[in-house]
């Protein structure tokens, strides 16, 4: 009988074209349709919880597809995508779902991780994974400044695409953790869901203020006004990004 | 005056074709010559500890050159090299040295490190930095084997080129040492030095014998031997293997 497959997927975002499916094909959603059609002899369409843009990665991202018949179990389906798939992307997780389950409509949050390299020097396994950042940073201020954004908040300042009606730019962001190890500090956001370069505008206010560029009132005025005045200009890089999990 | 810098380097081995200048120049020592060429104006030699295999990675990879002057610090040399070097190389130290310093002929130790990924998936993040390994590996049997390379051993069954006189293959592994977390398996080896491929010839051993493929008396075998019989033949991948420091 026709099955709903539930998968859960990392990857290395730097070789690819970003989530959504695009006519060059070298997108990751691209890559699981074809290699899909491989194994079932037709074209099945992936639903991802989400788009992620080129250079973001994912240690959790997650999709559904129908297939016509539930004659595979989960693993031999991780086994069989694996084989095939390029190297940076794996699914890491495969189960059967019932037919209520939406790998978009079902998310009730997502947690995304930015990392910093805050050194004169980025190490060369870094490149690719984390926003170098060579003059200090002041770690108490990047703390104050990333906790302004917990709450629910109109995020309109914050989202790099501002067509939606208000009510869609409001989200309320459950927790955000701000850690710091050495040089490498991540930002962790926890929320309900995330408008178009949310994260990578959070951060970026988030470093202006730890560098002393902006004071915390910015911040804080940039997160209450709607005004064009007050918008957000500085996007975080891509490769730092990471979609660690989303939660059904 | 004239000036003899040592460099220290770090750098990811996958996009290069290894460390020793070859005629496509795209070897670390060939960047490293272009990029000084283009702050000198004239050729300048680079001499490395020792060479690294294509893929193969340095967090500590040393290297020295004469300069007609020392007119710039060595500071001065870091930030200019990393300002034209790929970013997958580093000059992670710079200083200047007296003559009688000889990046490859004073070398007194090396320190290599083999990372082992031992579950059925490879993070994505991991694909070109570690050796994947599917079947379970027994990491009691993998500390011993490779606890027995230790000391002082003719080494000619961990070679790939033989073509050596023998007492130029006795070699001695002051320390080695495996550890395990999670899934990450690293062997470390200490010593004063190490013939073609013979960190990834003895990782091979090492692995079939965790694997339950040899014992540990033929692992044994073939270090007191150099009977062409007990050559060792599975060569550890390029990937996994990392040169950490050179001690002087």
């Amino acid at each position: 009988m026709p099955a709903r497959l539930k998968l859960t997927l990392a990857y290395d975002g730097t070789p690819f074209a970003g989530w959504q499916s695009q006519t060059h094909r070298n997108t990751v959603q691209d890559h699981l349709e074809k290699t899909i059609r491989s194994l079932v002899g037709k074209d099945v369409r992936v639903h991802g919880a989400g788009r992620t843009d080129a250079g973001v990665h994912a240690l959790g991202q997650c999709a559904h597809i129908d297939l016509p018949d539930d004659a595979r179990t989960p693993a031999d389906w991780q086994r069989s995508l694996n084989a095939l798939l390029p190297s940076q992307i794996r699914i890491v997780r495969a189960r059967y779902v019932t037919n209520d389950f939406h790998a978009r409509f079902s998310v009730k949050a997502k947690t995304y991780r930015y990392r910093i390299w805050a050194a004169p020097i980025l190490p060369p396994f870094e490149v690719g994974r984390a926003w170098h950042i060579i003059a200090p940073l002041d770690f108490g201020k990047l703390s104050s400044a990333a906790s302004v954004f917990a709450g629910k908040h109109d995020f309109t300042a914050f989202a790099a695409n501002r067509g939606k009606p208000v009510a869609e730019r409001v989200r309320t962001i459950h927790r955000v953790r701000a850690k710091k190890s050495g040089a490498l500090v991540t930002i962790d956001f926890e929320g309900d869901g995330f408008l178009y370069k949310m994260v990578r505008l959070m951060v970026g206010s988030i470093v202006d203020c730890a560098l002393g560029k902006i004071s915390l009132q910015i911040v804080k005025d940039r997160l209450s006004a709607s005004s064009p005045a007050n918008v957000a200009r500085l996007v975080a890089p891509a490769a730092g990004l990471i979609l660690v999990r989303i939660l059904y």
